[in-house]
């Protein structure tokens, strides 16, 4: 990655300098043949894509300190989707296998502006598959990332070559099979280079960076801590306190592409997670009524479409591969 | 259509009902199948896709009495995006053709329900493309909705079946190219149905629905009058009053599908326009630059993707082919 520090990251510029930009315009179309990829690969293993809310009465509670977005619904109060993980779920009531490009809003806090890799409006490529367990999302995922980094290196080598992306950086992508190791492991591999992770949280952004710069090809890392994830991400039975989820880190610093996870699909334990993450199940009516009635178990993951295009480019910050990017604390267009 | 008086068209049933109905699920396949056929069409013919914001500082002023909802964006009032029609014309920075399948939300008055064709959170097949004139815009509509209708027709048999959509429907609509009507002329066909249609104003919904009624395969309606749409719609210069515009209606009762037109390109014409049309251009300040800097002349049309799914699968409601349908002044997921 063409490296900057942190606080010498430029802001997006106005509309017109931003899409007049050739760097941009390759960015848009890497984006465009990698959305066309996932699709042709997503229809071609069965998966329906249903189009997905915007608002509704309730969403992804979210982590890390983004805050939701409130809007006024016919005197209701509503938010924008921070994720479509609870419409995944109940998407499985139609179809097996579905898959949406949702749009997103989380107002990150201005802090995370320097990471490069946050946007406040966004996109994810959200997967749900039913009756199937970790293992069989954590292929899908791979799959679908292989097969786009092939297509986009296959369609636009002269887009690659004027972004300065040398594709040599995706041999190892393409060629291998993608490592796993668990999040106590990436515990121990970051106290061997000097820092200090707490065990039972999320991987710091300083921690994953490090983690991502010295990796060659994406991998996965799995069982996180039950306290840094939402309250759908599956405890394991085997090892309460651990979670069967999985995240994707691409190489190079580029940092995660994915978060995953077998899902909670019973409502006693949908109940009992809910309220140790703090959340009130009385916001979640229609949810909870649905659960209550029953889901199908599912495993399922959501793929940042900018960050994915982020790491094909090679791009220092993820809102040069956005349009109309809006980085937290900045209003813009 | 399968006609239904508008005071017994029911709302939707709660997300186990709907999402389990095997009607819902072979519209959302109809759907699905719909829009890989529009991707696949528009990326033959060099459109290049964006993903559309979904909040931004002012958007689509709107028409018809819907409510625009804000958000605080970091302390700044923004908006849910009506339409992407700002964005489209900016993408054309970047690009010569564009399109995006873009989410919008609008609150329709609680009165709309009865059209059966209003949802208040919906998706856009949005199309701009630069250096075009109305005609070409109109060429690219109807070969993007014959080429969707053939494909699902070819690709989807059973499922119409299922439906009780009977394919013979669209025998006109795949074999003959479609009528062009003027609004003027619009106007006195209603007149001699009996109805009296304002000439200076929109075509009402009753009026809209009896032209609609009796065609046999969609039609285009142009050359609306100023008051009728928004600022963006160019005026025509040989005709002052008269837009540049058009819609696509679907037989059968089925109504509008598509709005379309060329645009205002010029500052002073925009600002015009805006203030014409009790638009306050303080509120458009990216635009505003950006227009005045200088953007592309263009044409382009917005193709609702709900009520093309209902013209397909033959539904009464519009939010029977919607996973997740939200009617005008119903609390809904």
């Amino acid at each position: 990655m063409n490296q900057q520090e942190p606080d010498t990251m430029p802001c997006p510029p106005p509309p017109r300098e931003h899409l007049t930009n050739p760097a941009t315009r390759s960015a848009l179309l890497v984006q465009h043949h990698m959305l066309a990829a996932v699709r042709q690969r997503m229809h071609a293993r069965g998966f329906v894509e249903v189009l997905p809310p915007i608002i509704g009465p309730v969403t992804d509670p979210g982590v890390r300190g983004s805050k939701q977005v409130d809007v006024d619904y016919y005197g209701h109060r509503y938010k924008l989707m921070t994720s479509a993980i609870l419409y995944k779920q109940a998407s499985l009531l139609a179809f097996d296998r579905i898959f949406c490009i949702a749009p997103n809003v989380r107002l990150e806090p201005p802090q995370t502006m320097p990471t490069g890799r946050h946007l406040t409006e966004f996109h994810q490529i959200d997967v749900e598959i039913a009756d199937a367990g970790r293992d069989e999302a954590m292929a899908v995922a791979e799959d679908v990332v292989v097969h786009a980094v092939r297509q986009v290196v296959a369609e636009l080598p002269g887009e690659l070559e004027a972004l300065g992306r040398d594709t040599g950086a995706f041999t190892e992508t393409l060629q291998q099979r993608f490592d796993r190791i668990t999040h106590a492991t990436a515990v121990g591999d970051l106290a061997a280079l000097g820092h200090s992770q707490n065990p039972e949280a999320e991987i710091d952004w300083t921690g994953e960076a490090m983690l991502s710069h010295k990796a060659v090809r994406p991998f996965f890392v799995t069982d996180y801590p039950k306290g840094s994830r939402g309250f759908y991400d599956r405890e394991d039975p085997d090892s309460p306190g651990v979670l069967r989820n999985f995240d994707l880190i691409a190489p190079e610093g580029y940092g995660e592409l994915i978060s995953g996870s077998e899902r909670e699909f019973e409502y006693a334990r949908i109940i009992a997670r809910m309220r140790e993450t703090g959340e009130n199940p009385a916001k979640y009516g229609w949810y909870l009524t649905m659960v209550r009635q029953g889901i199908r178990r599912s495993s399922g993951f959501g793929l940042g479409v900018e960050r994915l295009t982020r790491y094909l480019t090679g791009l220092p910050c993820v809102w040069q591969v956005s349009a109309y990017p809006k980085v937290p604390g900045v209003v813009s267009p």
